[in-house]
């Protein structure tokens, strides 16, 4: 009882290029009959006629005879693989000529090859997983920390669809309950019937705010912090991101205004991936590219985690600086008075370093990881977060679940029926999040960013 | 009796980068006691106590109980493997830092990190493939077309060594019956058993003849066959390289000069992969940039398996092309003659083009494939083909052996000692192709160019 095309599906699974193993996964109710076509196993047992759970040594060989690969082929048998269909995984060698070779004999034998994420999609429509589940298998393939990694692994493993069906139950027991009372008349039901219902739905708020506030995490984790490195010309704003990646990234020089273009950069600080960005030296300027980089600069700066806004603390401190530091939010940005070892001529509070030589840097990076956890308490065990789209389908939810709460609210008997209808729109947002109702369009929008093979 | 260290190693053995699939194998004595301390099937039964060729799926977990990943364990135990060793290898989820997190734990239980082509070169040292075969490993994992990854095949599976074996067991042979004659005293001897012996030597020179003759194609399935492209400003190089290429990889345009760098790309032409090296228009010239890319193109034409030489038909022929299609080598060269829909003007041979259009351009790839397989019957089924390690080996031994022959002309009995010794000489020489005799260097030498995990 499929709900979906019945094909035969096949693709490599591991990265591309070059390494000692290869996968080719084929899933789908045809496979026996297709890797029986072109895998040999040496002790002459038929790949369909093995058990769940074995694999064989064997070769890979065209429909002349002639040899392809030789290598492992994995058994497993519906439902107790990914797909939850009969699977077969031949492991070959980790070239790319000779993976394409196995997997153009598995086409030739039957099989078609498989959309992006096609794998992961059937596990869903079988079953195996929620959408949930199937976004943490993507997270955790694309981790960039291990902090991402671990918050991945305990989505894929059910526990933030756990949360959104507590969510679902507890939005369906206030919707019955209500749909319950427009059965009766009104003088019939009990007086505080209505006030049950109001205070059931309003513990689901709390849950619903609990997981808002792991988005910010969520979007940490995933998709990294964005710093932006600001400061007058010459303040040591290369020498900083150099020092911070470890390695000449940025071409100092003495002159002020050689860097240009904005300059961006991954690494990954307590666990967080971040982006930074050097800026070209903030300063009026009458040269155009130079301008162009401090507009540049500028719309990082509003848009950054954190803003890291570099002071040369050997001289008098700049009106240029002061007024810049003036409009900095102090949530979201740390001052350095860089260059200390030259004097201290500047009286503003900051952290004293000196980047030429290293100094003060560990204490800079403290600092960052401290701002940057504001919000986001990154030493608690990791936990599953929100994505964008699991935040814009719950805020819509939430939504519903605000208008039903009002409408108990000035005058509860009138409008049980409207509330319930609220609720019912609720739980429909809901059932997108994890799944439980879903239409083609929500499933390419998931799968098509999967790799093919997965 | 090992005659390595008995650690046990481990390594990604996938490529690098994002895939559905990843694997990390870890071999050696170890390899139970580690794999239990971080592995925990969902079945409850240690890995350590399983059967050979099944596989199990469970969690990895750190130290601490902290889960990293989901996925399978493959068992197998010694000597069936692939290096003989005990090996089990975790299937994670293909990201790099869900790898690496794996990778890094199965080093904390015990393991130590495999260093590049470990896995194989234990396979070598335990006797389960030879030297030959651990090339053709590699080979087959870098094979660039299917032609190239069916030759690495065959040498993988053996059959280049069986040839360097038959080789082996002839010299061995003569060398023996040489041996022997030293034991009697001259009159003591038959008339003719040293014409016997010279017979039984001639014959090895054919096969090794056979076996120089495999060079040739070895290099053009390797490394690619080097094709330049050369000809008058604008007679339409640019354009022949995008047309090859199947996309504008070249700026062309009809201004004279616009290609000043040499452009060098890829493709795979009948099987045979090719590297195509578009010049600068050949002509004389003041400007300096120009004059350094002809130089290149001078010094590539010299160098390439094939020259294709372009000439613009619908022009009469110009002294400069008149000179250089006489200095061309007319076996390792085509004559092309393009824009024939703008009229022909010129009354040498070639092949008719209009390659804006795509007129001709399939003659020209034919020939193109024909002039490749002079010397290299690429529509033989694929064979293996010895690489420069074997060929630098049996021109040695091929020396050797011509020097016992000579000696054995000259002065036969009193020469039988020394032509026994070049016999021997030449045995180690083949000895070394396929490992029968080995020392540190030569391992390394061959080793470190694989990649780690493999």
């Amino acid at each position: 009882m499929l709900s979906y095309d019945a094909e035969t599906i096949a693709a490599i699974a591991t990265p591309p290029g070059e390494g000692g193993v290869g996968i080719v996964r084929i899933s789908g109710p045809g496979v026996w009959q297709i890797v029986d076509q072109f895998f040999h196993p040496l002790d002459g047992t038929p790949l369909s006629v093995r058990e769940h759970g074995t694999f064989a040594y064997g070769k890979v060989v065209e429909a002349d005879g002639g040899e392809i690969d030789a290598g492992l082929a994995l058994v497993m048998r519906a439902p107790r693989s990914y797909t939850c269909e009969d699977v077969v995984e031949i492991q070959g060698h980790g070239g790319s000529v000779v993976l394409r070779r196995i997997l153009r004999r598995v086409l030739e034998a039957g099989a078609r090859m498989a959309e992006p994420g096609e794998f992961t999609k059937r596990a869903f429509l079988n079953g195996r997983i929620d959408l949930v589940q199937a976004e943490g298998i993507y997270d955790l393939i694309r981790a960039r920390s291990d902090r991402a990694a671990a918050a991945a692994l305990e989505q894929m493993e059910g526990r933030l669809s756990q949360r959104f069906n507590a969510l679902y139950d507890a939005f369906m027991e206030v919707a019955a309950n209500l749909e319950t009372t427009l059965d009766f008349v009104e003088d019939e039901l009990p007086d505080d019937v209505f006030s049950g219902i109001a205070s059931l739905l309003d513990r689901t708020f709390l849950e619903l705010d609990e997981l808002f506030d792991t988005w910010d995490e969520g979007r940490l984790l995933r998709e990294g912090a964005r710093i932006v490195i600001l400061g007058r010309p010459n303040a040591g704003k290369s020498t900083l991101l150099n020092a911070l990646l470890g390695y000449d990234r940025a071409i100092v020089s003495s002159t002020a205004g050689t860097t240009r273009d904005t300059i961006e950069e991954g690494f990954v600080l307590d666990g967080i991936p971040l982006r930074i960005i050097d800026t070209a030296g903030l300063r009026q300027t009458d040269c155009e590219i130079e301008a162009e980089g401090i507009r540049r600069a500028e719309a990082h700066g509003a848009e950054a985690h954190l803003a890291i806004y570099l002071v040369d603390a050997s001289e008098p401190l700049h009106e240029e600086d002061r007024v810049r530091l003036g409009r900095l939010d102090p949530d979201r940005s740390i001052v350095v008075l860089n260059k200390v070892d030259l004097g201290r001529r500047v009286q503003i509070d900051g952290i004293e370093t000196s980047l030429a030589s290293g100094r003060g840097l560990a204490d800079l990076k403290k600092a960052m990881a401290q701002a940057l956890e504001r919000g986001a308490d990154l030493h608690a065990p990791p936990h599953a977060v929100i994505s964008e789209r699991h935040r814009a389908l719950l805020a819509k939810a939430h939504h519903e679940a605000r208008s039903a709460r009002s409408l108990l609210e000035r005058n509860i008997e009138e409008n049980a029926a409207m509330a319930s209808e609220h609720l019912r729109t609720a739980l429909e947002m809901l059932g997108q999040v994890t799944g439980r109702a879903y239409h083609d369009e929500l499933l390419d929008n998931i799968f098509s960013r999967f790799c093919i093979g997965k």
